[in-house]
């Protein structure tokens, strides 16, 4: 099966030609493939972020080969893999960046490490796999070169997985893991939206008072809002402000929503 | 009539996959389009800033569909809507944001409410109509489906403006809002280049001795330079600096600019 | 010939419409044509990083038009260039942003000064010839039209050339200018990789210890790393740090690696 599209999830930025260089690759293999860059700005080496943002992106993209690459052990003995799964491939190192987004695309079907030199750049360097394995490899995936063909296969059970976010809830309230952070300063927690079902309108988050809404202009200007995201995961928001500044958090911290006692 | 191209002007920054997320939205339901993006940095929610940015962009892009979303509103009941100009069609946000544009484009010939959810995502989040409606509704119009279909038309004196930026003129100066701030630290005022005729070459430019000149080269080093920039607007630079500094401006502020006094 | 491909090197930055501009003129004169953005945040007027950026980009893209504009002598005297070479064509300032990449391509064959404004956009701004020289030029070589059209020819001995960086070997050192430091802070020197050969496993950087790896992860965390890029230049990296910090330094200053004496 051959591919329209490789999507690129990477920590690279874009203040260097290292993004570029991907993109020229794979336009010299497979020329007639379209890209579409999800994003480069993953925090550098942040596995976490790297995951959480493909996951949520791949829903929204056409079926491709997404690639993913924030890979602080490249050149290591890390694997570099290419799993199969029912919504496209996806291809990166094997340090619990892909599982997520496997699982948000159906699941892992089959997984190869990808051990065959033949399809790598002629010369691999050891720090930029992203242009010398991980491109050249997607670009033959998506001309339909067959997964088997990339290397041994693997089994999915012994992929790096990352552990899961923290997420407890109880009467009257959620505790959970900053997920992301996003441009807007708008705090993602690891909770599903409907994990606050009951907690009522009236919040207190992080300490601060805040009020349940469905987007940011509910809440007045400078008051925190407690509301279901883009990606169905509890949000917080200030309308016309930073959430992050308010509630000084940063991915990885516990949040704690609950519902507001009465006045006495 | 299709359309080949759309273009995007946002403020969904590239640090998170929302830009990311209308391409593959875009990409899913018309693979065919090609897709221009403008800017993603404008300033977040600075709707002023995105229609200065969008209205200088669209001369120079091809025919096409241009979406721009700025849009801290969304989610309540501002409107979204989509215009059709002789020069392409504008898709965004009612909050001022499209009107400039249009007129560059040759003005406003029909408005529509973007009101028919069929066009819209199966689920539309509350947060991010970039994804779930401008997108669709831009794909949908790339691929032809009348602008007729996509909702209720609008009075188009009823879509909100922007306040004109002030402009003030008189003899020997001028008193014009800082429109932008470039990249550069070029200061950018809502005047038009003509506004410049009759000041002469020894000017002085928020207090600070200034020349005229026709590129930042035609100055000393460190000297401001007066100019008409590539959007034909009166503009400051610094020849190897950051005007911006020098004048301590942001975009909003009042600046005037006179011919210099003979020196007594 | 035609080309299929345009690659874009700038300092334009993506907070304005600069890039989108281009990529506006092109589309509109050679809409088939497909661009790679090699990297828009080349330091506003850095020259000399512009042009290690692009020679470094070049042997990974397809056969193009590169386009490359970092010019703070725009609309100057400074000639405007387009260059032959057995990989591909060159178009930019003539300020020494090019020749490198040249190089890396085959060395130059040709040179014409883009005098020929029937090529140039209907106006040009003194400010913006990335929009209004630059694009239109490239687009017009890309469908194939002469580069002999696009203006007079040019001896190459007389393009603008930039100092070669300084590199100083000897018995168990290497003094060497710093080229480049890339987003993940590592440094990155004007030096082949071939300059360490000899120099052992136990090294002096910057006067700090170090050793000699092949990748990131062959350091402990914190340690001070020398190693051979993807550019196959010696390069300073730290596992899980930033190298540029621990070194202080930034681009054009001299650094030295040596043989670290025996502990006595």
């Amino acid at each position: 099966m051959a591919y329209d599209w490789i999507t690129l999830t990477t920590d690279f930025g874009l203040s260097d030609a290292f993004a570029g260089a991907v993109h020229g690759v794979i336009a010299r293999l497979a020329p007639q493939v379209r890209i579409i860059d999800v994003t480069h700005a993953v925090h550098a080496g942040d596995v976490v972020r790297g995951a959480a943002v493909l996951a949520q992106a791949v829903p929204h993209m056409p079926v491709a080969v997404h690639v993913a690459v924030v890979d602080p052990g490249v050149g290591t003995l890390r694997r570099a893999v290419a799993l199969r799964t029912p919504g496209g491939l996806l291809v990166g190192p094997d340090n619990g960046l892909l599982p997520a987004a496997a699982a948000a695309l159906g699941g892992i079907r089959d997984a190869v490490s990808l051990t065959n030199a033949a399809w790598h750049a002629g010369t691999v360097s050891r720090t930029f796999h992203g242009r010398d394995v991980f491109a050249p490899v997607a670009a033959r995936l998506a001309l339909g070169e067959p997964l088997e063909d990339a290397g041994e296969p693997v089994d999915p059970d012994t992929l790096v997985r990352l552990p899961e976010p923290v997420l407890v809830a109880g009467e009257g309230y959620l505790e959970a893991e900053v997920l992301t952070v996003d441009r807007f300063g708008n705090v993602q927690l690891a909770a599903p939206g409907t994990a606050l079902a009951g907690l009522g309108d009236g919040l207190v988050a992080g300490g601060l008072p805040a009020r349940r809404g469905a987007t940011f202009g509910d809440a007045r200007p400078g008051e925190l809002v407690v509301y279901v995201d883009s990606a169905d995961l509890v949000a917080l928001a200030i309308n016309g402000g930073r959430a992050v500044v308010a509630l000084a958090v940063t991915p990885g911290d516990m949040l704690r929503v609950e519902r507001a006692h009465s006045a006495n």
